[in-house]
Parts: C-alpha cells; sequence; structure tokens
C-alpha cells in the first residue's frame, strides 16, 4: 500500500510551513505503506496540478494533505472542503479570489473519505490532541481539500483522501506571543497514525465527535 | 415582502434559548417587510417539518433561521451548511445521531442563498460584532440550514434563506463563567438588520471575510 | 453615604473609553448613596492626582475606579493592585514606563477593601457574568488602583475602594473582530450593583473565588 | 553556583504532574551550575516546609519552583505572589482555604527576583514560547511563590527564586479536548534556560513586558 503526503510552502510572511517540516521528517515506511511526500505551492491557481502530478507519480492509495491552522491547539483533522474561495490575505501569487468556487460546476461540498474518526481515537490513545474539524476554512487548505477529493470522484485509480491542520511549531508561537503550539515530531507523529490507521481500516468507527456550533 | 424568523426551543438543560428571546423581541414590520416567526423544536427528526409548516403559513420571501452557538463572541451568519448529523449531545428527542446524512440521498452542502457578507457589513456599521461563519457545527442548527435551502431548493415559492447563530445571553454566562455574550436587544437589532438588507438587495457585496483555517 | 465613580478618558487610539461611557450612565443616587463621577486621565503622571482631588471634592466613603480590559467577556472586580509599572504601549502623556514602581518606597501590592465576593455574587443573581480577578495589569489600570488604595492607606477619611476591569462595549468589538463584548448599560448595572453592595456590608462573604492559575 | 528546581505531585484528579515529569529530566549540570531537584506536595500546609527542608540540603543560588496552569498555551514566568489563599479545589490535604493570607503578617506581595524578562528572551531565541505573567492564580502555586521568596527575604544565604507555570503536556490535552499543551522535552529546555539565564546575570534587561490588563 502507498500514501501521498503533501505540505505547503510558507505564506503570509511566515519563513517556514511547519506542515512541510513535519511530512520532511516523515518515516519512508510506516508499516508497510511506503511513503511518498510533496510540497504543494500556497496558491489557488498551482496547488491542485501540482497535487496532481503528485499522484500520478506515486500512484498511491491514501492521500493525506497537510497545512496549517495558526491559533488551533490541536491536530485537526477535517471533516468537509467546501466549494468556495474566499482569501482574507493574497495567495504567494498574489491572487485574492473572492467568492469564487474551485470548480464552477462541481458540488458543494466534498467529505473526506478516510476514517476520520479512527484515526483521531487512535492520535488521541497515542498521546496526541486531536480533533475532527468541520471547517477548513476558505483559503488554499479548503481549496486544495476540495480538489483532492475532486481528483479522487473522477480518478481511474481508487483513492482515498483527507486533510490534517496543524498548529503553529513553537519557534513561530515564540514570535507571536499569545498562541498555541505543538512539537514537529508530535506534528509527525500524528500524520503517521493517520497514514497507519487509514491503511488498516476503511470504515470508520461509531462514535460522536461532533460539535453543537 | 415577508420574511420568516425562527428559534429554537432550549435544549442541553439551559431553560430559555436566546434565540427564541430575541426573536420574541422583534418588530412585526421591519421597513416595508412583514416578520412572521416561529419556534423550532431542538430535534432531528421534527424541526424541518415544523420549519416547512411555518413556510407554507407564513408564505415568506425571506427566512432566517436562528440558534445558539455557545462561546462565540459575535453575531455568526452562516455560509453553509453541511449533509451531516453528528450529535455530542441527545436532542431534545433523545436522539443522538452520528454521521447520518440530513437527507440520504441530499447534496454533500447547500449554500446560504442570503446576502450574508452585506448583512455583516451592515450589522457592524451598526455598531454590533457580526462575522461570517463557515461551519454551523454538526447539530441540530446545522440540521436545520441544511434542511431550509433543502426546501428552498425544491419549493414552489421562490425563497432566500440563512442561519444566524447567537452568542449566549449575559443571563447565560454569568451562570456558566468565563465566556462570551450579547444582550438580547443587540441581538434582536442584528436580525432586523439581516432581515432588512436581505430584503433590500439579492447580490452580495463583494468583500473578503474568508478564513484562512 | 457617598460613592465616587470614575472612567477613563480613550487611550490607546481608541476614540471613546467605554469606562467613562458607562460611569457617565450611572444614576446619582443608587439607593441611599448619592454618586459623584470623574473621568481620569490615561495617564501614569497625572491620574492619581486628579483622583485625589475628585476624592477630596467628593468625600466620598467608597471609590470605584473603571477600566477597560480589552479582550476579557466579563465584569472583572479586581482583588489587587501592584507596585509596578511596565507599559506595552505609551500612555497619553506618551511615557511608557518599564518596571518603575507606582511609588518607590511603597508595599509590594494592595488588596482592594471591598467586599468583592459579594459584589460578584450580586453582579451574577441579576444575570450579568461577572468574575473576581487576580491581575490588573501593569498599565494605568493597575496604576490607580494602587495609588488609589494607597490614598485610602493614608487619608484622613475612612474609605473603601476598588477597581473594575470592562470588556469592549459592541461598538468597539464590530470594529476589532473576534473579541467579546458588553452592553454598556450592563457594564453600568454592574456598576451600580457593585456601589450598592459595598454600601450595603463591610465585610465579604466566604466563597471560593480563586484560581488555580 | 547551585540551583534549586522544583515540581509539584499530582493534584485534581491527574495521574502526573508534568510540573514533576520536566524537572525529572533536567540535567544534573547546566552550564556550570549544579542542579539540585525536589517534589513538592501539592498542599498548601505542607509544601512551604518541604521546600525550606530541600532549600537547606541544596544550599542553592538559585530556586525555580515549577507548577502546571493548565489552558495556558506558554512558558509563564511569574512577576509576583500575592498573600492570599483562595482554593477553588481542594488540595492534596482535602483543604481548601478561602482568603486566608499565606502569612499573617506578611506584606500583600513579594516579587520575584530573577531576570524574569531575560529569561523570556533568552526561551524566545531559543524557539520556545515564553511570557512574564502577572498571577500565579491564589492556589497553591501563588501560595509557593510567596513562600519562597518570603523564605528568601528572611534566609541567612543570599538567594534569588522564582516561578514558572507551565502549559498541559500534550498527554493530557488529549484526554481534555481543546486546550493548548506543550512538548515535556520543550518544557524542560524552557527551565534550564531559566536556570543558566539567572545564574548568569543578577540584573535584569530594560524590555515592556507587561499588560495592559
Amino acid at each position: 500500500m502507498k500514501a501521498l503526503v503533501t505540505g505547503f510552502d510558507p505564506f503570509g510572511g511566515d519563513k517556514v510551513n511547519p506542515s512541510s517540516l513535519a511530512v520532511s521528517r516523515l518515516s519512508k515506511k510506516i508499516g508497510k505503506v511506503a511513503v511518498a511526500t510533496a510540497v504543494l505551492p500556497t496558491s489557488y491557481a498551482r496547488s491542485a496540478g501540482v497535487l496532481r502530478e503528485a499522484i500520478d507519480k506515486a500512484k498511491p492509495d491514501i492521500v493525506l494533505c497537510v497545512g496549517q491552522a495558526g491559533g488551533r491547539p490541536e491536530l485537526c483533522l477535517e471533516r468537509v472542503g467546501i466549494n468556495v474561495q474566499d482569501a482574507r490575505i493574497p495567495d504567494n501569487d498574489r491572487k485574492q479570489p473572492i467568492d469564487v468556487p474551485v470548480r464552477a460546476d462541481g458540488p458543494a461540498a466534498y467529505f473526506s473519505n478516510l476514517p476520520i474518526k479512527a484515526c483521531v481515537a487512535e492520535m488521541r490513545k497515542a498521546g496526541l490532541p486531536a480533533v475532527v474539524s468541520n471547517t477548513a476554512g476558505t483559503f488554499v487548505c479548503n481549496h486544495i481539500l476540495y480538489a483532492l477529493m475532486d481528483i479522487i470522484e473522477t480518478h481511474p485509480r481508487r483513492m482515498r483522501g483527507g486533510f490534517l491542520h496543524i498548529p503553529y511549531v513553537p519557534e513561530q508561537a515564540a514570535r507571536l506571543g499569545g498562541a498555541p503550539s505543538m512539537a514537529v515530531d508530535d506534528i509527525a507523529r500524528g500524520i503517521e497514525i493517520i497514514v497507519a490507521t487509514s491503511a488498516a481500516r476503511t470504515t470508520d468507527i461509531h462514535t460522536a465527535e461532533g460539535r453543537i456550533s
């Protein structure tokens, strides 16, 4: 079985994107799963193309995209990507789309088809703070989750995919002040658990992880 | 022009639901818009039926459902309802669905078709903290937003609809401790601005209100 | 019995200070207590002098100073003022003292001698979110609490005094985004309850309001 | 030069106290500073006695007590301990003092005499989120900071002392949900930086680290 895990390049003035830092530390083999990695540009226009190329090259069964969610205290496995782009800041191409769909004729949303609750449960068992999130925002992270599931929907290969939002790393929080953070090693460990859990099972566990609001 | 505004009955042990409190204070006429109101049960099984009956009775052009989002500091106008029910606590029928769709063969999500950004801009101009939200959670609030837009999609009447999540009222925060709150009069004022703005325009303004994550 | 309640003038770029807004709405008579008010400059060098003049003019039995604590969701009745000035931003005289004591030979701290827990309990009974706070920061608010208690310590009149930190008002939160707020009328109501409760009793109630950290 | 660093035993139902976990990982030698460690009971009645014994045994020049501040996202070096005990939960002796002073005839507060701002600056340079805090709460952590500085005030040895509040470790946050955390290794690294910085200098740097409120 093969997995592709992607991070993003830095954006918004940061010199480093912890998603790529964490992805670069992954083992090449997680259990019996061979792991390929790629770095996506933080670009509405280019990220999905780079992702598709990486998929066609790696031929993965599982795809996990990873991006930064500054301010969140936990590893957030996303449930859904929505068909909208609404950028509060410009992306790395200096583009700032407002209320433009990811795919003009696409469905309103795609759900991740990884066993997200089983993954969250396994991360917690391993001592990692993790949660199911119901919004990936409206920036490039949501864009790529939507685009990934859209690729999967139409691709000849059968694949499963999802998106992990990660906290700041301590170095960033030290500069910013007042924000929660997580050690890169713990983030990498979380990613490995998601890959291993997703490889081990196709159905999810039946447990409440929803939010009232 | 006619508007229907709904609140919910109390849930989760609370004696009062501020959404109904606020709705009960609305003027019967907001500008030239006649306002009808209804209270929906906090029930996955029954809320959409009561909403449909209220729609058929009031024959509104605009429907705004209002619900409580305890812990949020602002008036949150929701962008999207997703096709999932994942209840952390039982609803008022003691039902707690997990990962069950709102409508088995429905689309993954529906977007609100109110001019949500124009509404948020007008609320802010009036001195009310307001924001576009990208998740209505997975409890009955999200359920009713999805169900509302599904009704609108298939209904012979042309309608527009949306959902407003509101903070605790001060009386609740006084009991709970540490939570933000908003005066009922300010919540009611926010609702009236949404109704008036939605009546005045069908297209939205072009301004970034997205979130990075 | 007489009370003096003070607010501050605006600082940090704001056009209005909600502490003065709330103070200006107070009744002149709260129960049998005659209420005088004053506005203090947000100035390390001048605020205590203006406060002392207001005290000498009003001859109060109770003094409550009120200031803004942007970001806090509740009415925060302060327990203690510490003998330090450490300014993250300049005051209204463009002074920014760092680690300078309020009074060079003064004690390390002064405790408020209002019945702060009884006041908090009464505010909650009236449906207002309120809490005992253990830090008034290190800006002019802490300065004036320390200076007030220092004046009381050495003044020939027997007085009791304290400090209330209040949230943003909704108009501020609407501009800032993401911050909790409280209606000015609710803030004014909280102040009146503190004055009335402090007038009615000199000893405090025996109830835990501490914090673990 | 010698340093004594203390942690606390678990309290409030937790099985482990990360302060002791972190302290147990410290090097025995930080630069030229010999490091002794001790575990204090989470007890108002007993903690100061155990601390004094550890001081008399270790004969340190620098004393740093470490305790948990669940919910805080950063390493918080405390500025001041206040002369009050106000327990929201019982300590490990099932005692819950309310508004009782640490020392009946003691001063209202003691300031730490470590170079707290230099320590915070060095931790940040090392990529660790850190901040000066102005309240240690009113539970046993504040108690021991006050008691430590009181011991130092009256002890024949010249010592300097302070208190570090630390976040949850990831294992705790994984159980609790929604809380920020920090890896134990990063916490231990922060402690070593505080010890090294305090050994290297007796005066603090002149930089604003105060809070407005």
